[in-house]
């Protein structure tokens, strides 16, 4: 069974890899900027790039779309390169196409604070896509980067479904419906996800799931075969949002960026800058079984769990890669 | 008699300062950025400080509150740096203070489009400040630069008054009631203008006037007196928006930046790439005598006049360029 990660923010080291290949983990989609400026960004893609190289004999960068047949043909990982925010292209639309020529194949539009394209999730007011937003999903749409709103408000996101004229995603986060967080989707959007193609991505970081780190695999799982049934078992995947080893001076980054001067937390309700544990059923990315057994309880059949595991994830990647037709 | 503009975007050279110096202007805030990323910015500065230095018997920097004192002794003109937008300090609340200590007074949440901070003119929603937005204008605030909304939309705007512990400026632009342009301004911005000390700058612009390039110099003065029983005859100068001799290419760049991928023409109804005429009574800054003389036409006395002309801007600047208390 081919299992695709839809978003992880691992530090740049063996370790979340080694987990990864444990886990029978084949591609995943990580996170190389939030707030990093273009040229930070070069500089973090130079990182990864070197890093692969350096380890290839556990990874892989996955660069174009040939690259992607790599996936599953032996036991090591395959990286694509996606931003949480809008930051690296600075204001210019020419660089969406620089950033694909370079790997990057996903690009959230905020993260969580307003951005040049759109909203995030925790500002006040949603203006929807921007001018600017506009013009970006459109070049988004011609080189084949994915849009994704996993940071976005509601409407948004629904604009970005209806405007773009390729799939998007919400590549990792739940259902409201599940646990009423504020990174969490309505049932607008997980519906008009599903009905333009789009994939959601599961979330397991702990502030998205209902009790957090006490959140139960049953519960977890019942979830997603709601979603299933609200969706198509077609337009879901696992986005885990694994952080595990990095520092929480990256957490604090990832919620001030230098947009800030008092501390933000975020999401936290206990005003606590340290990273939240992971429920004991999906520690790393090496438990990724548990889900697959978990799916199983609720019903799921084999072909189906395929789908979820990775296999939609991996039709979506083949569709959603190359320029537009 | 004082004469201070409000704003200019002259091009790096001695021309617009002759003429300037030929009107009698002894002050001018001018654009350095509108686009131009942090690094671009500095470049800029950079350029601007040799020119000065390379100009001296011509004009010099006004840099600190010392300098504020310079106005006026000698017929040279003092240059105030400020931002038409919020390009410069990328993501970075920080870089407000940086680019204060560089000189830089004034900058525009927004230049027609939406931004981390606020929104833009041209946009269909808006936002009002961002939570981003309302970070640096508390720190604008507290170094003593001035929040200039010339180009932002209505609610924006309006909450940017209310928001900012100091006064604000819309540098560039006239009355609604005038001329229905796009980037004038409502009744109720210039009313909350007056009546939170901020200061409104006439625009000669010939998008803003009525009948564009063949605009009367009485209708303009006689705006003016309407907008001065609206506002108070304390909050109001002139800010003339002169770009003369700036080349064709310099319009594309404000209007289209780095974000779009067609050609766009701002407010220009002939869909044109020429910069419009100015009207025969106002072709540059050596001009600035006649709008003084139509002044007097229709009917305001010389204590007015010397306000209108300079002295309100130089009591704005001398409480806004500093810390706050």
């Amino acid at each position: 069974m081919l299992i695709i990660d839809g978003l992880q923010y691992p530090p740049l080291e063996r370790t979340p890899f080694e987990n990864m290949r444990k886990g029978g983990v084949n591609a995943v989609h990580i996170t190389i900027a939030y707030w990093e400026t273009t040229q930070e960004t070069l500089h973090n893609i130079a990182l990864w790039q070197r890093f692969t190289r350096d380890n290839a004999d556990l990874c892989y960068l996955i660069k174009n779309n040939a690259d992607l047949e790599k996936i599953g043909v032996d036991h090591r990982v395959g990286i694509i390169f996606g931003f949480q925010n809008c930051s690296p292209i600075s204001d210019n639309v020419g660089f969406v196409e620089i950033f694909h020529d370079l790997g990057v194949r996903f690009m959230q539009l905020t993260y969580n604070n307003q951005t040049r394209l759109a909203s995030g999730t925790y500002e006040a007011f949603d203006t929807g896509l921007t001018r600017f937003g506009k013009t970006v999903v459109k070049e988004m749409n011609r080189v084949g980067m994915v849009v994704d709103m996993s940071h976005s408000g509601e409407r948004s996101t629904l604009e970005a479904i209806e405007f773009s004229d390729r799939p998007i995603t919400v590549s990792h986060a739940n259902p409201k419906f599940y646990h009423d967080g504020l990174r969490n989707q309505s049932l607008a959007v997980i519906k008009a996800l599903g009905q333009t193609g789009g994939m959601l991505g599961f979330s397991l970081y702990p502030l998205h799931l209902k009790d957090n780190s006490n959140a139960k695999l049953d519960e977890f799982c019942t979830m997603i075969a709601k979603t299933a049934e609200i969706m198509g078992v077609d337009n879901i995947g696992i986005g885990t949002d694994l952080c595990v080893g990095q520092p929480s001076s990256i957490l604090e980054w990832m919620r001030n960026g230098r947009w800030s001067t008092q501390k933000d937390f975020g999401e936290s309700t206990s005003k606590s800058m340290a990273w939240p544990a992971q429920p004991d059923w999906f520690t790393c990315a090496a438990d990724f079984s548990n889900i697959a057994k978990g799916l199983t309880v609720v019903g799921f059949n084999t072909a189906d769990i395929e789908k979820i595991m990775g296999g939609n994830w991996q039709r979506f990647f083949h569709a959603s890669f190359g320029p537009a037709a």
